[in-house]
Order: structure tokens, then sequence, then C-alpha cells
């Protein structure tokens, strides 16, 4: 598995983060054995993408004005070939529909990483997204991951109660059902920075996707179980989970499933 | 009470954050049963506000460049009926109190929640501000925050060791000493997202900065109860009140008096 | 000792944040006793600088359009006599090379703060610095940081395993090996803020980087013991302590050698 490979390498992990639970994304990476590069500055951005191994694009709190430090950020990467995530939240809304457009049109994205009403968006379908909630009038259907994942020829990561990993062509499916942390701003935020730090340890994108999303499942799973219905120290839990968890627990714990 | 309105509708509650407390604040919205939106892009401010049942402007890292933003984001919410909640972060310096004159010229104001300095500045008492802390030399009296109600239409919530809550006819007294909180940067900017929150689910805006304030005080001192003197352990205890207190908790446990 | 009169005259220090860790550092200022301001805007700079004992400027997420405001903020210090602690966040990556060379040419700083890699930059060591982390195929030298306090002349606090506190003719090294500590991201900055509200209430920096880095690790090491392995645990823990710990215990526990 990966995560030995992770806290062996320490890879890289350069993030556009969204600014309100940057400190969360960074300390999970650390937590994890990787290294958080946070830059909100285009000149720095080619030197700082040549000694990374992943990059992480979140729109959380996107600015027009950064679009083409994220284009930059984004192509050098394509070029590098090193992975780029993107985590695409809230972008059924209109002008974020519009940011991401743009962007797509310059830069290959290796994984997406977001919930039902934002991941059904690749899909064409337009759902009427509140914010940065899924809307749960979607019905999860494995169908729509995946023909999200054709279309964009990325590997889909869609939370949930139940989070579906695809390809477009093999699909899994992860139970992950954890009120407490949902409750917490920016789990999301995190599980995409965990993807990229998967993902720049193996060229097989799926598999980290997979691996990231049980690992993140799993360290869930354990710290709810350590808080009592507390979600307030759910986070710091989570992260001691980061730290320690090992492969065997993962696999114990995790419910995985494939279509 | 309207606690339990919020947790059965989740308003969707704008917010223009500090970018120092953000985390805290979306969290503590999202503990409470509602749902923290957070934009930094002007663009999307029409969209956002029309999705919002409130919002909160927080100029605690004010920005010049932002106040076309914030002039937008408040005439769309005044034109759409929403609440306007203002936390004015040391208004009283020189550069702040010329920005908030220029917003407050655009922009009708629902609620402002201040310390007792800040509150006195809209009484036209140029204390001098000592930055993000409140001149404690400012006696606390209601009559200054009637009086920054009255010329400023809005109903005004004072924090301090006791709270002062006032739409400038009727006043009612929280008390509210709770060090251990004061010394937890962000605390009054959570408070300003809770009020947001309140208000989204009532016209009655007083009664929203009343039970907001009644909130945020049983919820401190639940929490301040379980951390023995140690305020690291407090923002995770009160996130987690935050989540669990109900409305019989808040009656028993508010020592409220009206004037 | 220096922490007692920070607890009793709560100086401003003003901060240039990382924005990634600017809540840990605004709390950390805040529970030791003094009072954090951050700014992100230059037309306040002036009238903030004016109220501050103490100006801290990290460039963890520096941005190009800051440096005119960051030279504006470094310049009214110097001239006011209030001293400028500098945390040089990554500075051996080119940009970030020229960024604080442009910044040095018109900034005098008091302190510098930053690991073994950062440190070796101003002694004209040029490692192959991989982005946050310390390069540790730089041995640990104090004739590196004392040859980077006389370059700048700065007092140089250079953090690692051990810690080096020099002024270029005095050296005290403090032991600080604290890998919990060292997994949570913003330690780092976290003790640049200590040591700016040290370096308010004396005129003596080499006194003030030595005592600020006592209390830092001093304060881990007790943080450190009550978590028992869990890294999520203690950042709380370690604010705990900054609140609560007493010069006595700080001189017990530290273990400190001059050179």
């Amino acid at each position: 598995m990966l995560l030995e490979v992770i806290r062996k390498k320490h890879p890289l992990i350069l993030n556009h983060a969204n600014t309100v639970t940057q400190q969360h994304v960074a300390d999970g990476i650390s937590m994890l054995g990787a290294s958080p590069l946070m830059s909100q500055e285009q000149l720095e951005i080619p030197e700082m993408v040549k000694i990374s191994q992943a990059v992480v694009i979140n729109i959380g709190t996107l600015q027009e004005t950064t679009l083409p430090e994220l284009i930059l950020m984004g192509q050098i990467a394509n070029q590098a070939e090193i992975p780029v995530i993107l985590d695409p939240v809230a972008v059924a809304m209109p002008y974020r529909s519009d940011f991401v457009k743009r962007l797509m049109k310059e830069v290959k994205f290796d994984v997406i990483r977001g919930n039902a009403a934002e991941i059904a968006w690749f899909a064409g379908m337009s759902s009427q997204g509140q914010g940065i909630d899924a809307d749960t009038r979607i019905e999860v259907q494995t169908s729509i991951p995946k023909r999200s994942a054709q279309l964009t020829e990325a590997v889909i990561v869609q939370t949930g109660a139940t989070d579906v990993i695809t390809d477009g062509k093999r699909s899994w499916r992860v139970k992950n059902d954890n009120p407490l942390l949902a409750v917490n701003v920016g789990s999301g935020d995190l599980l995409s920075g965990i993807i990229g730090s998967f993902a720049a340890v193996t060229k097989d994108y799926l598999q980290a996707g997979l691996e990231a999303t049980m690992l993140m499942g799993a360290a869930g799973q354990l710290a709810s179980a350590k808080v009592h219905n507390q979600p307030g120290q759910l986070m710091p839990a989570l992260m001691d989970q980061l730290y320690a968890i090992t492969e065997k627990q993962i696999e114990q714990i995790s419910e995985v499933n494939e279509e």
C-alpha cells in the first residue's frame, strides 16, 4: 500500500488552498508524513511546482485574479507529469461553473474530489447547488460519477455517506457515514489534500484515490469513536489518527466494495 | 425559540470573514445547524447573496479593494430584505472609521456586534481604541449602546463581561464573564456569525440578537466548566456545546435582565 | 525575566502573518498575555505601527503586491525604534531570496527566526532548500547562525532539534527536540510571534530571543508530556501552557548552554 511510501518519501504537496480551511489541510498532509507547500504568488509558481510531487487546486475561496496563477500551476504540473487534483467547491454555482470551464480548457486534472452535487455537474447534470452542501435530491448512483470520469478523463472521488471512486471503467464504493465529520467545515478539503499526497507516490491515480478515501474513512471512524459525539474534538482526534494509523487498521476497518 | 428553527431549516449564512478566524466562524455556524458560505470574489456576490438567508460582514482584516464588494453584498441583501450583520473590528482606528463611514453610506445594517469601544464609536464617542481590545476606561452603560442603536437604526449587541442587546428602546443585559473565552482570538467574530444564523430565521432582529447572545454565553459557560482553566481546550469544547446545547439549558443557565 | 512584564503590560504585536497559520499565531500571542494585531491593508499600516510595540513579518504566504506594505511597516517601525522580527519562510527558494533581498534593502530587522536552511541563506550558503522543511544535510553548527547574525546585524534564532540564539558574539543553544511539535504546521510561525511579544518589552533583543525560545521549548515539553504521542492534541495543549506556564517552570525545564 501507498501510505508507507508517503511516510518514507515525504513528498511535497503544493496547494492552492481554500483560505478558510488551509490550516487543517496543511496539518493533515503533515500528519500523514507528506510535506505541505502553500503559495499565493504566481511569480513563484514555476519553482514551487518544480520541487513538488503533486498539485492540489481548491476553489473554495476562488478569486478571478488567481485564474492565471492556477492555469500556470496546472500547466507546468501537466508538462512535468505530476498529478493535479481539483476540489471544485460549489461548482454548480454559475460563476464557479464558468471559472472551472475556463480552467479546464487549459489544465488536465488527474483527480477530481467533490460531493454528489459537484460531481454531477461534470456529468452535465445541472443540480440546483446550495452552496457547499451536497444536493441530497441527487440519488447517489455510481453511474453519475462514472459518467463524470469518462467526460473529464479524471479519476473521480465522490464523497458522501458512501464514497465512490471511479475512473469511468472500474468503480469502488467505500462506506463512510460520519455525521460528526460532516459537521466540521473542511473535511472534504482535507481529503483532497490527502489524495494529493497519495497521488504523489504512484502513477496509478485510481489506486491513490481509493487508498486515500479508505484512509480518511478509517481514520474518521477511529477518531469519531474516541470523541463520544463531541464534534469539536473530532478534527484534533482525526489528526492523531492520520499520524498513527497503520495500513492493517485501514484494511480491517474499511468497508469497500468493487462494483 | 429560534435555535430549533435554525436546526430544522439550515439557513445559509454568507460571510465576508476576518481571515484570521474564519475557520472557527465557519465551524461555529455549522455546529449550530446553519450552513456557512465564505466568498472573496465580487463577481459571485450577487448569486451568493441570492441563495443566502443572512449576510455577515466582518472588517477584522479589511482591505481597501474589497469595499465595492462589501457595498454590493450589503445592497443586494438590503433589497432582498435579508439581514445584514456588521462586526466593526477596531472601528475607532482612523482608517477603519473612514472605511465604515463609506460602507454605511451605501448599506443599511440590521445588527452591529462589537465590544464597548467599538459600539461607543457609533454613538459618536471617540475613545482611544487600542486595536482589537475594548477600552476598559469606557464604563459600560446601557445608555451608550442605546444611543448607538438609535443613530444607526440597527440592533446593537455589545459584548463584554456583561453583554448589552438593544434596539434603542428595549434593552437586555446578559451576564457573560468568561475570561477563558476572551483570551481566545475570534470569539467575538464567532458570535457575529451566530447572530447571522439567528437573524436568518426571523424578522425580529432584536430577538435574534438576544437569543444568539444567550446561546453564546450559556455554551461558553458549559464549555469553560469542562476545560478546567485550560483556554487552549475551550474552542473545541465550545463547538461541542454549539452542537449539543438545548434551549432548556440556555434558559436555565442564562442570567438575563431586561432594563 | 520578561514573561511577567508581557503579562503585566499586554504589548500590542502587529503581524503580517502567514495566512495558513495566523489563527495559531494570534492565539499564542494572546495566551501569553500580549495582544495580536493583524493587518492586510497598507493604508492603515502607519496608524497600526504607531500603537504597536513590535512588528512581525512572516513571508510564508508572501505576495509580490504586498512588498510596499511590508517596507512601509518595517520602515515606520525602524524609525519609531520598535523591534522588527522576520520569519523568512523558505527563503532559499529563488523568488523568495529576491523578495527578501529587496525587503532588507529598505528595512533593518532586529531578530530573524528560521530553520537551519533558512538561516544558512543569510550567511551566503546556498542550500537546496526543500520548501518549508530544513535541509538536514546542513550540519547544525553555531558558526553558521553566528555568521548570519554578523552579516545581518540581527539577533538570529535558529530552530531545530537544538535551537541556537546568537547576536554574532554571544550564543546559546537550547535543547528542543520535539517531533510532535514539528509535525504541526506553524509552530515556527508561532515562535516568531512569541519572539515579537518578548522583544516588545525590552531593548535587549538577544535576551528576548533567548527567553522566548526557552518558553516555547518548555511549554512544548509540558504539552507533549500531556498528549501521549497524539500530535493533533498538541496545539491546544501548547496554548494551555503558554497561558499558564511560570518563569520558575521555564527555568527548571530548559536545557540551555552558553557557548
